[in-house]
């Protein structure tokens, strides 16, 4: 077995024996989760955060990760930004007949080892097989569950004036990172796609409390996700260009393809709205962190004036407003 | 706004606008659920159920429904087959580049009326964009995830020697509806899909009691799942032929084209293993239900010999054991 066949996708000899030599063997050290078609789930809580992303990336190996890395890691992230600790979670396949079952093994492996460095348990699953030309290689669905704890909440209509606009490292890593490797860049050769799951340094932030809301900025990068988190909260945030903290080559490869890194994908960051009686005691947590480090106080929450408004301050001092992406640069980036 | 283009897979203005004008407002009435990307989920119970599901059915419109109705029909059977009563979902879409927004609209007004009717609601979505020619217009991945009430227990651990097999009406239905408008077959006239939720039926059912597992026979059909069963419960199962239901266009579709009823998809049909005494009152439930109508006692578990052997009596009273599927017959049924 070497190829994926369409037969595979059959619901017969061949469909089972790809579930169960190929795919369940990796998800063998379940925790005792078994891999039913409906996963039965215990929970002591009684609210929990519910999340899906189809990850369609290309190329699926990328320096840093690969798809099943990133489909583990966006579920997660998106469920620990929403303040819930993640528990579980679905892995949806749809393959392209004739991919490689090596592939889909490095695949699922690094989504399994990701998942479990998260305490995250693979439930439940589901594998479709396409003909050749009705998809490109490989796309996951991963969805999860995670439990809210009680009292815990972290919401745009938390957010205030005079609230600080914190990031916990270098942005825009993922996005040049993929960009490079896709067109065989050499800025990027001490690049990598910054993914990984944010869930235990999100823990830490939450212990120490004032955190107002918190989100991944992934596709459309830290522009869109601000300009999100001040429409869904109505107010105007300011933001220094300065203090944005860029890893070298992204600077280069965006000074080099005049793109912009304020733009371009993240996939182990957050943007983090505080109160900024907390600011201490955030950035002590952020910066004895591993992935949090180059943590940078970046702007503020100025008022309630022109909502949906974030400003730009940039280096010559002149203050812009930021805009949404008017169309794509970089389609199938995660 | 006509045809999906691929900024609107950005994460920038057009990402927004898909989403806010044309996705938000068919999930508007949503019971008060806000879509962030997230879904907090107040739950009563210590028990869930989760499942996931891709659908890539070719063609996208069908007799009897479409992949958006489909998509919420296969999530939720399968929340309820597995004793959950169904109540959240996601929806992840990926879509080619050029499909037409109306298409859109027409299918996910379909997977959330179907939702509506099953009472389940729509909390978190995902939507991707890829480039012409990686995908075949468009693919679906439905999350699902159910409250199991206290004290249910349906699987195949509880299955026994003498346990009825049941099925709630005429099998095949779906393979052969797409088969025949795939090929443009004309004793398909008068058949539909029966593409439907049946969360409503299994909840009748569970409050009868003496059922002691359930399986939506889809993709590989009831030879699949009594297969599947069979083998999961270490027990052999013997069929009655004559007894299963078939609709007169299945039966004349299988005779043309050499196919076997029992390996056609299903997305309405239920598997359900029962003790016989309860037969009485599971028929009249069954019977005098509209998704039921048709319900017939096809078979019995015969015995721990044999375990994962399923026998079919044919017309001609000779017993031949069921196989899996060794190929795939109809790739992309759901």
């Amino acid at each position: 077995m070497d190829t994926i066949t369409l037969a595979h996708g059959s619901g017969g000899r061949l469909s089972r024996e790809l579930i169960e030599e190929i795919i369940y063997p990796i998800f063998n050290n379940n925790n005792g989760h078994e891999l039913y078609d409906s996963a039965l789930l215990p929970l002591k809580k009684s609210t929990i955060a519910m999340t899906t992303d189809s990850f369609v990336i290309s190329p699926i190996f990328f320096p840093g990760g690969n798809i099943g890395k990133l489909a583990a890691c966006g579920t997660i992230n998106d469920l620990a930004a929403a303040g819930a600790i993640p528990k579980y979670m679905s892995v949806g396949l749809i393959i392209e007949e004739g991919f490689l079952i090596k592939d889909l093994q490095e695949i699922l492996i690094s989504l399994y080892e990701t998942a479990v460095e998260a305490d995250v348990y693979v439930v439940t699953g589901d594998t479709k097989i396409v003909e050749r030309g009705s998809a490109d290689r490989i796309y996951i669905n991963t969805s999860g569950i995670g439990i809210v704890p009680e009292g815990a909440s972290v919401s745009p209509k938390n957010i205030n004036v005079d609230d600080l606009v914190i990031v916990n490292g270098t942005i825009g890593d993922h996005g040049m990172a993929i960009l490079s490797c896709r067109e065989g860049l050499s800025f990027g050769v001490n690049l990598k796609s910054d993914c990984t799951p944010l869930n235990g340094l999100v823990k830490e932030l939450l212990d120490v409390g004032g955190i107002s809301c918190m989100r991944d900025p992934t596709r459309g990068g830290l522009a869109s996700i601000l300009l999100e988190l001040a429409h869904q909260s109505g107010t105007k945030m300011e933001i220094c260009e300065k203090a944005i903290p860029l890893h070298p080559s992204v600077r280069a490869g965006c000074d080099m393809l005049g793109l912009d890194p304020l733009y371009l994908a993240n996939e182990g960051k957050l943007a983090i709205i505080a109160n900024p009686s907390k600011k201490e005691e955030i950035m002590r947590v952020l910066q004895s962190h591993p992935l949090g480090k180059n943590a940078q106080v970046i702007g503020r929450v100025a008022s309630r004036d022109l909502k949906g408004t974030v400003l730009l301050e940039t280096d010559l001092g002149v203050k812009r407003p930021l805009m949404l992406l008017e169309g794509e640069d970089l389609p199938r980036i995660c």
